[in-house]
């Protein structure tokens, strides 16, 4: 029997422990659920009797080895930067440990040990980073096998409403962690275009968006993502001009979220003092010169240039920001107050479904002749449990798992998984599982 | 005899310790000259026999202990974070300590053993803050004698060169810190405007400018300073609807400025790779999407909407931002690239004269009835040592020096110089050196 330790049950490891449990009889596994809640724990494992739920602080040393010793495996979906501290003891254990963060730099220092140890830390294996690079590479292998050179490769996701629940003026509700939306962009984004390295500084990212259709789905918008350029080098793509990768939301979003980046909303450097006694009005009066609690409205349009009819002011005002609502909440960054308001004004309802939208745009030459290839991926939630967002950063991870404990993953030491023992099976089983991606 | 630790032989103390040294014979005064260069110090002292050069570590707890327990005053000139060293020696040897500096939380801290130990720890004694604080509050004192009720106070103060020698588009040379002037504004700006509080968000402060004359040298624009709310309770403000204090150039620079900081130059928070072999040319393309080495200048037009004719594109190409000049220098942040271009194009020759410009502007009102002050500074630097700046710094650190030791201060604690006994003597000899105010 193998002994599969998940450290974390919170949102996004519901479609990655019904995989475990599901397929934990026929492989002669038995998963321990470890959490902080032991609620939360149970509530995961449900009926089964092939797992066990455990209370669990992964910051108390005895806890974690011993939790860590007594597992074949361990799969992290803890915070990032605590995978480090699973990280420690599975070199000390000799484990397998999986995560879909991205590899930090500690992290990395630790490949020599796990290659030292035989093990296997696999890293970016969820949705991006994890799907992106496994059907990325798919693509890149698959034009380079024919003689392809890539000349441009771009690539896109986001997690957004799914068309028919999308019924507010933003085309936009939370599907994952609301902070991380509201501090998007608050980085230079660095990328390749023509040849030519790229800065976007934070005042302009979500000014200079670039228009992706899909196929049935319409017109979405992207904005770069703060680095593109930490994926020439394991994609290969030393010799491509363009290399960008963005975040994608439905047309005409960052427009109207620019508004509230350059009004101030989204800092999060400074805290307000009587934050919790100020309204939303008030507190947009106070990002614009000459406004007051009466004219507020006309000198945000004028601030901006815009008209009480534009979508943009509909947006905004849609938000409540310019009602007389108390705050409420004490000692905030104008950051903290609009994710406040937001997560009022984007929370996905019970019957709400969530979509990830992914798309690689790629172009290519053979013996001089231009090529384009894009493929689209498109994954709607079955309900708010089993969402889209759960799915999709799941399932890579609990068939990654699998197919190690099955010993079918020859590499070791630090890892993302970019090369084909990684994304041609796991790719293979996704399609099974309606994550499959078209090609154009 | 009283003896003066002076720390810190650095460009700001020339004035100061001119001043102590040609006091020190008729006040019985010894000046010790402390510095991490001996050169330094010794170069500050001069042939003069009523002080000595020390060779000094201000980390070294020995020397500075040692140091501070044989004078009977402290002045440090040292970088701000640094005084705390020296102030808790000074409480444990009950020495008066002298700063420049802002009040730091940990200083503030001290008070209560300040007090104590029955020693004045006086700080913001130099121009900005120094001189702001004593004109001001000598002006707010007077209204307030005759019955006035301040409605409105705004406090401007730039360094700047001297119209004489004022030969360049921006108008302006580094006549202080060149990295405080380039990493100036990256700070939300927080002020009060009709009895509202209001933010202005980094994006926005070199946009938001208000314009400011001053007889005889023409108009001058300020930009917010980063908090002029702090000024409202240590100045009794606390009935005013307009409380604002911001930083003066000349008339076009922020929104020249502005276009630096909007394409991305102004970054200190990543580091540019290969930056050594990259040209300013290159650097600008890197900034505007669509820009290449060909077409940068039509690019940075297209992008900020300007002619080629326009006085900000002018602005920009004077300072060599489209040369093929090699930058040199390595893992440099945007804002290092930057600085050191400017420091090339802005220095100050060495026959250039810097000059200081200071003004306050006060509504008030008698029985229903409004009226204006005005109060303007303009002080020339007199040589490349005696500069405008370190006049304006020193001078009122000495006078307070002397004041001290002469037992003419009574405060005792943590203090900003706001009180009568502070700003008239002060003031009064100030103005015998040619540093007054103008009222209007």
């Amino acid at each position: 029997m193998k002994k599969i330790l998940v450290i974390g049950a919170g949102l996004s490891s519901s479609y990655l422990i019904k995989y475990l449990l599901a397929n934990a009889k026929k492989e002669n596994w038995h998963i321990t659920i470890a959490d902080q809640s032991l609620e939360l724990a149970k509530q995961k494992l449900g009926k089964s009797k092939l797992g066990t739920a455990l209370l669990f602080n992964i910051t108390n040393e005895k806890e974690r080895q011993e939790a860590i010793k007594n597992a074949d495996m361990v799969v992290s979906l803890l915070p990032p930067t605590l995978h480090i501290l699973a990280a420690h003891d599975c070199i000390k254990f000799k484990k397998n440990l999986l995560t879909a963060s991205y590899v930090s730099t500690e992290m990395q220092a630790l490949n020599d040990a796990a290659q030292k140890a035989n093990v296997l830390f696999l890293n970016e294996i969820g949705l991006d980073p994890g799907i992106d690079h496994l059907s990325a590479m798919e693509m890149i292998h698959k034009i380079e096998a024919k003689g392809g050179n890539i000349i441009s490769f771009k690539s896109f996701c986001g997690g957004l409403i799914a068309p028919e629940f999308d019924n507010n003026p933003w085309n936009y509700k939370f599907t994952w962690n609301p902070r991380n939306v509201v501090l998007a962009g608050q980085a230079t984004a660095k990328y390749l275009e023509n040849g030519l390295l790229k800065f976007i500084p934070p005042n302009r990212i979500f000014s200079q968006t670039e228009t992706i259709n899909v196929t049935n789905y319409g017109a979405f918008e992207s904005y770069a993502n703060r680095d593109s350029l930490g994926y020439i080098e394991p994609y290969g793509l030393q010799h491509a001009k363009t290399v960008l990768r963005g975040t994608l939301r439905k047309k005409g979003f960052s427009q109207s979220w620019n508004l509230l980046v350059k009004l101030g909303l989204t800092d999060d450097s400074y805290t307000i003092t009587n934050s919790e006694n100020l309204t939303y009005r008030s507190l947009v009066t106070s990002f614009l010169s000459g406004a007051n609690e009466k004219n507020v409205e006309d000198k945000f349009c004028q601030f901006f240039d815009l008209t009480k009819n534009s979508k943009d002011f509909k947006r905004v005002k849609w938000l409540g920001l310019f009602e007389n609502t108390v705050i409420g909440l004490k000692n905030a960054t104008p950051a903290q107050i609009l994710q406040q308001l937001l997560q009022e004004k984007w929370r996905l309802e019970n019957t709400d479904l969530d979509m990830i939208v992914m798309k690689h745009e790629i172009e290519y030459s053979i013996n001089n002749k231009k090529y384009k290839a894009n493929s689209t991926l498109i994954v709607k939630g079955e309900d708010k449990t089993y969402t889209a967002m759960a799915k999709t950063v799941g399932l890579p991870m609990a068939i990654a798992t699998k197919l190690i404990l099955q010993n079918k993953i020859k590499a070791k030491g630090v890892q993302i998984p970019i090369t084909p023992e990684f994304y041609e099976p796991i790719l293979k089983e996704l399609a099974q599982n309606n994550i499959s991606f078209t090609e154009e």
